[in-house]
């Protein structure tokens, strides 16, 4: 998807499946996933502020975090678990782009300063269990003052949450032992389908849960209407 | 999805699935179904001035066409078999529209002059087979003097055309008998998914062949690049 919104054709869009069946397109998806830091929204580039150090860019898409923090420095390592977008990566100047699952780092990725997952990609810890784990290892894959960088959304309070569609799945998702907002979904594009995958959308308060036991604490969000983007540091 | 769209709701997208799995979001679709006269491509302005007498508006949708044609003073009556579509003609004030499927309308509706099918819709004949059968049906059910204007493409030499998807699905349907820009889709919106059925787009020599034996001819068409306008007459 990205590689044809990279090579200009017109209206591409994100198909997005979740599990009970509703399908959205998220039309503004591709663009922005290759959009230039001055079109970013607010919080996204006030987040870039709070950088430092060596940096993994988690999801990475069309490279647009790694790029900008190239420029400004900074050693990147991208990673994304889609070929296509890693060679999006790599065609636009992503200088260390690797094809790799969120759950598969170790240590031969080397020590990040700041690990970076804007675009809702809190989701890419998938449920509370793995979060957990994956947080734990982060912390030992982590310099000291190190920070993750993470977006995530409220849910309850997002525009449309009273939706018939959406409130039965959150209810249904409780009822089964998930966060109300853990989406499982799939990405399809032409004949494209990707794999189901678990995506949950958390409250900072839900996000403090996860956080708990892990070495790691929510220190502050910033802030844009019900999507959040989540300062974590670790716990002395 | 219309009912979505009058309703001013943001980025309403239209998806089709074709059964290959092709999947593909039709961004401009749900404004279209809605459009004023002054914001229709020139070649359904252009087949607007063919229309006389009675008309059957066919896959009415949002309504369009049936409004512009009351307005103008024709007798209109607009058939849809999405009771949503319905819905929406009659809220944007279609005096009569009716859920029915195209396959099955009848003498109960009264004799026509004029049958429209914009937007690709001479799809809605379905089949080659089922073409026949229907266009013979009209003969009984129009005037002698009437037309049947209706939209395809010539999907040979379209835009994107020689795309791999596109081209092997084209052979695919060869090889089973079926025309070749027959495709089979179903349309998804939100967690609403429409049953499949045949929408077989077709080019002017298809579709003389179609119509040969019918008591209706290909008499002209109005061009818009690989799209027209097909404007069919009774054979004397």
């Amino acid at each position: 998807m990205m590689l044809a919104a990279l090579d200009g054709e017109a209206a591409v869009a994100e198909i997005v499946e979740r599990e009970d069946g509703l399908i959205t397109a998220n039309v503004m998806g591709p663009a922005m996933y290759l959009a230039p830091f001055r079109r970013w929204p607010p919080h996204h580039r006030a987040a870039m502020r709070l950088v430092r150090g060596r940096v993994l860019d988690v999801g990475a898409g069309g490279g647009r975090v790694s790029l900008h923090l190239q420029e400004r420095g900074h050693e990147v390592v991208a990673i994304d678990n889609s070929p296509g977008a890693v060679e999006v990566c790599r065609r636009r100047g992503v200088r260390d782009a690797r094809l790799l699952d969120f759950a598969e780092i170790d240590e031969s990725l080397g020590v990040f300063d700041t690990i970076v997952l804007l675009g809702n990609n809190f989701g890419l810890f998938g449920s509370s269990a793995k979060a957990k784990r994956l947080l734990r290892r982060l912390h030992a894959l982590t310099s000291e003052k190190a920070r993750i960088l993470a977006e995530s959304r409220d849910v309850s309070g997002a525009p449309g949450a009273d939706a018939p569609w959406h409130a039965e799945y959150r209810r249904r998702n409780v009822e089964r032992g998930r966060l109300p907002g853990q989406i499982r979904i799939r990405i399809r594009f032409r004949t494209i389908v990707g794999p189901w995958f678990d995506y949950p959308m958390v409250s900072p308060a839900e996000m403090r849960e996860i956080l708990d036991g892990t070495g790691w604490h929510l220190a502050r969000t910033i802030d844009s209407d019900d999507t959040y983007v989540a300062v974590i540091e670790k716990t002395v």
